[in-house]
Parts: C-alpha cells; structure tokens; sequence
C-alpha cells in the first residue's frame, strides 16, 4: 500500500472481485437496469413473514450464491464486512449468523458498500486476509416504517423524497491473481463526515452531495488525475437533485462533471414512469447497481476504469426530530476492469 | 502479521495504545472502579438537552482529551473508527462530524469497542495508517427508552437485567515505538456470530456467554495457551449471570475459569449496594473499564498480560418483537505491557 495525498492509498497487490451478486424487488426489475438483475423477487416478503426478515433473506440469498461460487477455490473466507440500515444492522446479524465467519459489522448508512470493499481491502492489503465479503441491503418498506411513516398510512411524499431501493449486493474480495479477468480495486479514498446544516429527512441527497464532492475532490487531487480519466464516476444515491448539487459544488471548485458523471439512484428508475421522485437509496441502491451492472459490464470490457463513491447520510428519526441537521460521509473505490 | 490456527493473528509489530481516556456518569463514579474515573459528570445530561445529545457530548469529552495528547506528535491522526448503541449510531456521527477526519462507522453493540480496536490495529499494521482512534460509548437513559421503556414509566426490572453503563472510552493506537512503555496490542481474534436460541432481552448475558466462549476457545486453542498464562481475562458485559454461564460453558471445554477471569459488567458495579441487578452493560462499560482501569494498572504494571473480550448482543426491540432469538459476538485482544 502507498498512502497518496492527504488520504487515498493505493493498493500494493490490486484486489480482485471474483464474484457479485445482486438481488432486487419488483419494482427495480421494472426500472431501466431491469434486464441486468436476473434475480429478483415479484414478492416483497421475499416468502418470509416481515420485512426485516424479507431484507435478511435478500442477503442470505445473495450471500450464498457468493459462497457458492467461492467453492472454486478451497481457500477459506477469512472475514465478513456487512451492514444495513435497519436498526442495530439486523438485516446482516441475522443473515450471516448460522455461517461461522469471523464478523465486522459496519454502519454507514447508504454508504455501507463501498465502506465494507474499503476495509475488506485493507484486510486482504494489509496480509490479514486473502478473501473476504462485502455485503449491504435496504428494503424499501422496512425503511419507511423505521424512518418516516408506516406504509398504511399512505403518506404523501414530497418531490425531493428518494424511494429507498429493495435489494441487496454481495462481492467476494480477493489477494490478486494474475490473469483472472476479474474487475479490480486498485485505490481507496475513506472518506470524512461532511454536514452541510440540511435538516430535511426527505432532501437526503442534499444532505450527502457535499460530503461527494469532499472525497471525489481529495481523490482527484491525490491522484492527480481529472474525470476524463474515467470511464464513469458513479455516486450511491444523491438521487437527481442530490445529483445536480454535485455538480454544481464540484464546478465550484473547477472540476467539470461530464457525461460520465452518473448516480445509482438516477440509474435504477425511471424518472417518468416510475413514482419515485428524486431516485433510489437505501445501502441496496449502489450495492445492486455496482453488483448487478456495473461489474459484469467491466467483466464484459464495456467499463474499463470506475470510480464508485458510496454515499451515506448519518442521521437518525430521532437526531432529526432533535433538530440535528443531516451529516453526509462517502467513501470511494476505484475499480479497473 | 502471521496467522495462528483457524483465526488469531499476531501483529508484525505490537501496536501502542499511546492515550486512553473515559468519561462516566454518577453511579459508575460510585461503583468500585470510581477512584479511577477521574472525569465524570453528576448531570446525566452532561450539560446537554438531550440523553442522546449527552452520549455525543461524551464521546466530544474524550476524543478532544486524546486528541490533546495526541499533538505531543506531529503526525495526523489517519482514521476514526468508532460506533455506539444508538439506532444509526448517532453517538458517533454527530461526536466527529467536525472533525474532518476519515471515519469508518461500526455497528458491534456492545462488542463495539473490540471491534474498534481490532480493525484500527488491522490498519495500522497492514500499513494503512500510522495512528488511529477507536472510541465507544453507552448511555442508560438513551439506551432504556431506545431497547426498553422509557424511564417515565418505571418499569419494574428482572434480576437478570442488566444496567447500561453511561459512559465513552477512547484509545489513540499508533504504530508501536521501541521503549514507549505504553500497553500494547499483540494480537487480535476477530468474533464469528453465535446464536444460542436465547430470546429473553433482559438476559443478555446468557445471549452473549456463548459468543464469548467460542471466541476465548478459538484463542486458546490457535496460542496454545492456558489461561494461567494472564493475569487478566476479561469479557465485555456478560454481568454475573452471563459470567457464571462462560465458566460453565468453558469448564465444558476442560478450561478451567480461575481468579483471573471477569468481567468488566461485574467489576464496574457493586452487586450489594447498588441496583443494578446482573452488572454493566453497553458499549461503554468494556470502554470506560478498559480506558479508565486496565489501562492505567497496565501502565503502573500492576497488569501485564490481559485478554480483553467484548461481547455484543445482535439483536433489536423488532427482531426481539418479531420473536428471533439474539445472536451474539465476541471479539478478542491480546494487550501487553
């Protein structure tokens, strides 16, 4: 590892991504990444009996075709890095329970994907580990119960509101192997709580936008690369307005955000034929674009070099009702194909 | 770092826990360890409006109390990795939010300051940082009405309740420094999940006793050492029920428990005079004990080998409601002095 700049590090052996997997709801299958997720769920049970279990069984779904896949080699998995924004993260303590891996649990909100690949690829950099999972979900209705209002209560929802994403993202990280075809990870930016002062629980990508430009920013002047340099620089789920701030933030401080600037909460709907305002959040909004998209089309050779900044707001129902403002944070992978 | 047996991993170079500091609230200033907390507030409000504005409060109190020592060297301060009880770990986003320092959010329950520990010892010896903060915290008033009631109502407690500790550690780990003088982490043994089919949520001793036991056994077995070779084998928050279940549990396995083995939920409350029923609980009691006590004595050399064990139940009040049993996690550290 080469630490650059203030705070990216640059892996000494890139970390391969051998195995993705990605699962959504109905209405992700609907939107315009549909063909891309081949495993879905018409149910939103997912056949158990409530939500929370509905977004544990996302990740054990997903999680098991992982490890499934893993059985290629016969390499033990050395740790799990999973979280979810279901409170105290039960959505992975109850999916990975029965399994006997040695555990982290991680809270970042919707920025739990990319936090997770994070120290999975400290691990597997730093000689602690040769393989290890990362692993996120959100379910749309156990979300807004937990944060904002019981589904039965028909709540109407304001423009700026994202609809939290139903689905669930796995990978298997591990030690490169020459030749493997895999997409890799060559650097990592973690990045630092940013809090702009937005208060409003249904403006999230407001509250997060800053805390992209923060990390997107020390990376590009770390590396000192510039956005050409990418084939697409993806955010988690700043949503369409949330989106627009960034790249107003990021003109600011003279970085031109082009054509290949994208958001996977704008990616996984439709904007005018699906009712879900301002885009896709939720931890399972980047996991299952990164997984079910993103990596397969770098495996295809159709993306060649990404930059994926997870994005995560850290308040909570009761922070807001104390009239805390939102902190953002967002950490940011580089994958090369 | 080497690998020992299924699990353990004995750092290249032990890593320095340069400063510690813990903040506690009035009964643990009256408990048994409350000569040794030397900060502590009456307020339980610590001077804020809230009880969750009052768990940040702390963690406020003893990360600026570290990070004065820590300017004794220049060097920057490369991650926080830190976490708490409350639902989306408010504690901890909203204690660094101005900081601008690159944060990873865990979610251990009480096993959090383990955890913490664990993977900013794994940062500092795969070379991703040179100095890294791990910090906790628990509040009993913000916990009672989160996991139980609210304290208005009065409810009565079962003997086997345990009394969150109101309370925030913090420990600055730095790469280690020949003839520092300062403990240091030898060793690291990251928890896998166990689940004991224990659904009582005023008994999480029992719910955590197996997790411990797993982790202690996992630890043993990869040294090939015995018990006697440490003058301290200390689990997180078991409190006296869940204590005399290890001792079972491990007698079980032919490891015989002796007078070195507690636990930090009995020590930091007087069984007798003070009501707290099974002892401590909370990410703040293995905290507030292992910054405000073992630490210390480590330094006086009055310790000098110890084996810390946080345990965290993995449960919430909806997987509780929803009638699943609570899985639980221990994760384990070897300090020296």
């Amino acid at each position: 590892m080469k630490k650059i700049g203030s705070g990216t590090y640059r892996l000494a052996n890139p970390v391969d991504i051998t195995a993705q997997e990605a699962i959504v709801g109905k209405i992700e299958k609907e939107g315009p990444l549909g063909k891309y997720f081949t495993n879905y769920s018409e149910d939103e049970y997912f056949g158990e009996e409530t939500f929370e279990k509905a977004e544990s069984r996302m990740q054990k779904e997903v999680l098991n075709r992982v490890l499934e896949q893993s059985k290629a080699s016969p390499k033990p998995i050395d740790f799990v890095f999973a979280g979810d924004l279901l409170n105290q993260c039960i959505g992975s303590n109850y999916s990975i329970r029965d399994l006997n891996m040695q555990f982290f649990g991680l809270y970042g909100a919707c920025s739990t994907m990319a936090e997770a690949i994070t120290l999975a690829c400290m691990a597997i950099d730093g000689g602690f580990a040769e393989r290890s999972i990362a692993m996120t979900s959100s379910h749309f209705c156990s979300a807004e119960r937990q944060f904002r209002f019981p589904l039965e209560y028909g709540s109407q929802r304001p423009p700026a509101a994202q609809w939290t994403v139903t689905g669930s993202g796995c990978l298997l990280l591990e030690t490169g192997k020459v030749g493997s075809g895999c997409p890799k990870v060559t650097e990592i930016c973690p990045g630092a709580i940013c809090d702009m002062g937005i208060s409003d629980q249904n403006n999230m990508g407001a509250a997060m936008a800053a805390a992209a430009e923060l990390t997107i920013k020390r990376f590009l002047d770390d590396t000192k690369s510039s956005p050409e340099d990418y084939d697409l620089i993806v955010t988690g789920d700043l949503g369409h307005i949330g989106h627009s701030i960034l790249v107003e933030l990021l003109a600011k401080d003279n970085i031109q955000a082009g054509s290949n600037f994208d958001d996977c909460g704008k990616m996984i709907f439709d904007k005018n034929s699906q009712d879900t305002h301002s885009g896709g959040s939720g931890c399972g909004c980047s996991a299952t674009v990164l997984a079910g998209y993103i990596l397969p089309e770098m495996k295809k050779g159709t993306l060649k070099n990404v930059l994926f900044i997870a994005t995560g707001a850290l308040m909570s129902p009761v922070s807001t009702l104390q009239n805390e403002s939102i902190p953002g944070i967002a950490h940011l992978i580089h994958i090369t194909a």
